[in-house]
């Protein structure tokens, strides 16, 4: 009877600390792939936006710029900030799970660094690859608007008038089902995944429900015994 | 006889556990695959959009323009589409998948995110390269169309009439067979797994059933016993 | 009795050895992870001088080329520093932390160290990562303030004039409040951090204190034996 | 003689899973060096089309240009095909050879991928790096050429006239002897590979003969005890 | 006590090994972050100085472009031999640094390669690192000399005449701290650590010291019993 | 007796074998190391060569540009030989060298791939480094040249005339020492290289003279037994 207890709660020891482990290899995993992701999209943003030749000739209109000038600017503080925040957290977490730290895995402090944790992940795959779609549109009306347009002398002729602005415009009309589809599917898939967590925490609620039942009894014929 | 039984059962239960770690490998080096490679080409496919030199002389014809401008804007949403998976699967997938959750494997929703790795993996391998392929193709039209067309004044010649169409021309015929290669090759090779996979599941299934009228057996034995 | 005894003094030399480790750790994914931000943000910034465009053409404001050139040299310097350091310090970490040498980690001067490392981070993370922000914003000066504006011959005309000043003003509005945000989010964060370890020195403490009670009881008991 | 028996029959075994190893571990070799090959020379030919300036003044000799336009696309397409067989076969290796899964390696399907793994080999390394040397010369042309025989108005003069062709006939004089040392080293370091296997299968036969008739005793002895 | 005396013997031994394995494993990390801190700087060098667009319509100072040239040439030379050193120590470290060869490693010639080592460490980061901040420096004054000067036609004006000039000089005046404070940190850094090896060796051998004291005494009793 | 016998020749068999996988790991560093080399430096060059931008208007000196179009084909031609090397012979090391195949180590053919594996490294590090040396000269000479010279129509003036010569001129003598001391070391090194192994075999010669002197004693032992 002893060995039975003493199995249950070292199995249940076990699986607590497997759970530990769990959480902290998901948040170094995200704090990893964020970090590349942001330090891979954001040096794309800075290099198009260096490299990108606007035409001294060309009369581009203010808002094509503002917004521009605004979204690479948004765009690279949101990487940014996601690699601000892996930097910080992740040599905390690279300090614990270590083979000569295998039982401080409980003093990470992972309710407090949790919602940061989201918060750069979020910030680095989701908002980030939406922000660098609406950027790749930007783009090409930078990029295409000033072809063809030139010949003309005097304003830019109304919209529909010459090429670049169509291949931009089909470019636009492209994005604008493709970042619904990202939307919903990242709305999809972390409905999913909550879903999925919920299903899993009632059943290791039921678990531990059982085994509290189960130690009862065994205390109850320990006391007996 | 009992020594067997559980070794039957003990071995059976082994090679349940070793095909789903191979499932979470193969799930893992896709998104891993399809992670680079999505990076890979959707970095080429940005760098080249940025940097080709359109040039202001030039009329470049309508149907050019919008066809790269389109493919530029499909090309990196699949790619980042794919990037996006990938990012938001592994890092569930590097939580299980490490020395302190040997057991929580079966915890991981294979049956749900099948099809998202799945997608992910033909977006960024087969679709994507596919694209890439046909992207090289219009950059060589954009690049080459200009040369030697610019001493004429007036409407750019008919087809056929100068070097770069020419150029651009050949570029085109040589990809024409080269997609048909890829297609043919991707269908035949994924053709190809399913019958390696099918012919598995057929062995394993036998194998089952092997197994069951063993235990059958071995019960009714122990029943006599 | 001498067996608890032993156990106990075991217990808690490993425990010391596990924070030497932790400390060890710590600072090599500190060091790593420094010198990694560095290398890339001081390219971008590098990349981002070489490569743009000043217009020949255009007047640029006297404050705007001093700030971006100071800004620049500064950046670089501190994204080096920051790569010094760690590259000093790097190989005499690693040196330590190998199978070989799991007894040595002792050897390893981490008081003296320490400083250095922390101002190694804070360079490459916090202050390069904010110095890197402003230079977003002047880069976006440099590369919109000549656009539009030179159709009007004569001095540049008064703020609010034209598109590219206004694309610029944008950005550096975006700005300011994303640079506060990074202050507080840091300033934030390290307090918690710093909060989170008094805690867990002060648990050490009492645990020591307990430790000191216990070893003194034994003592005693084994004088008294 | 029973246990020498088993340790023989054993003994047998592990060679034969050994030799499945090592097939294994020499597929994903050769599709890991033939992905990162490829990946690195499709870059650096899909850099240098986008980045070639084509002189507009310059009356470019047509073969050269189509020349140039359909080695580019066939290296593109040469190197991609090559990272489109990696990228398939690739995950389906990495799933099987984990420690998770030591006995399930004779599940892998060796015979049917074998050829498609050598042809992305070939690809990449072999007819890769020989369109890559080729290339290399076309872009010395493409670049050289028009230097100093813009000076001459009409027609380009007649070959040797000017020092850019000069330079570029340099350049192709010394590939044509280096690319037959790539061809007969690439034949003889193939030969001798094929010769020292067929040397080794010819010992394994022979050992495998020695074996069959040490067994054929072991079990006439056992036959007869 | 022949038990003790072999322990003290035993320990000894693998003290002097785990220094040995130390040392090997501090080369090691020298040459690899001085091989990764050479490949990156030399290649900021060069592709700056490719990139870099020498106005055409300035007359630059004669000194200015000599020392460019003279600078890029010496840091790009010394960061190659760093890289020549560390490629061709690096693989007999390798050789001898594996787990087929933990008894092999007093078979490397330390003594005679450690000043290659530190030539190849203190040329790729202390000097190398001070050579790049010299030259961002004249990368400031190629850029931003010709900014603002053009509009005066003839010779240039005097010193502190334009934008450009004052931009340049004030990274000039930034850098010559900055540079100081590198020296003077290079130089703490450098005398602390070897204060701290002096004092390590100090320990050592008095710790030998009480060694050879105790095996006297050992041998001593070994005789007398 | 007979223990230590055994024991005498299973060290011997083993240090036979650290000795093979000493060899294997070094071949392997080797046509790592080379092969990154290879993969970065003909990348630069490439690079150098693509983005170069060749002064329309300057009448460059023939030998120049034959030279710089020489050397460029050389040097990539020599690392790509070095890569073609290094990615036929590592997939069969890494075949070889897994902890499935311990005792597999003999039937890599180290003697028939030895020289090639000495002739990639030697490609790609000795003479690729002293190639890329003098690439970085010609890059000054076409970059400086044509800068300041443009001003006096005619004939380029004679030599020393000009600050882009000069500039061009200092490169070039700084780099003749920096050549001479490149060669003397990799002799120096190369000697003291084959000196310290020459050393080593004399060692192990005649440890194996004694080892046989030991088993014929060993022998005669036993048969006196």
């Amino acid at each position: 009877v002893h060995r039975s207890y003493l199995e249950l709660v070292t199995s249940n020891h076990h699986s607590v600390q497997a759970l530990s482990w769990r959480k902290l290899y998901l948040s170094r995993a995200k704090l990893k792939a964020s970090s590349q992701t942001s330090a891979l999209l954001s040096g794309f943003a800075m290099v198009a936006m260096v490299e990108v030749q606007l035409e001294t000739q060309y009369h581009y209109p203010r808002p094509l710029l503002i917004a521009f000038s605004a979204y690479t600017t948004v765009l690279v503080a949101v990487h940014l900030f996601a690699l601000l925040i892996s930097t910080c957290i992740l040599p905390n977490v690279e300090a614990v799970s270590n083979i000569h730290n295998l039982n401080s895995i409980s003093e990470f402090p992972h309710e407090r660094m949790h919602p940061y944790i989201e918060l750069a992940w979020g910030f680095s795959t989701v908002l980030g690859i939406l922000l660098f779609l609406a950027e790749v549109v930007l783009l090409c009306w930078i990029k295409f608007l000033p072809v063809d347009a030139r010949h003309q002398p005097g304003p830019p002729p109304g919209p529909g008038g010459h090429t670049g602005w169509q291949a931009a415009l089909v470019s636009t009309i492209i994005m604008v089902p493709v970042g619904l589809i990202f939307v919903v599917f990242t709305i999809h898939f972390y409905r999913s995944l909550v879903r999925h967590k919920t299903k899993r925490y009632n059943c290791e609620i039921e678990e531990l429900h059982k085994l509290k039942v189960q130690l009862d009894g065994h205390e109850r014929s320990l006391q007996v015994v």
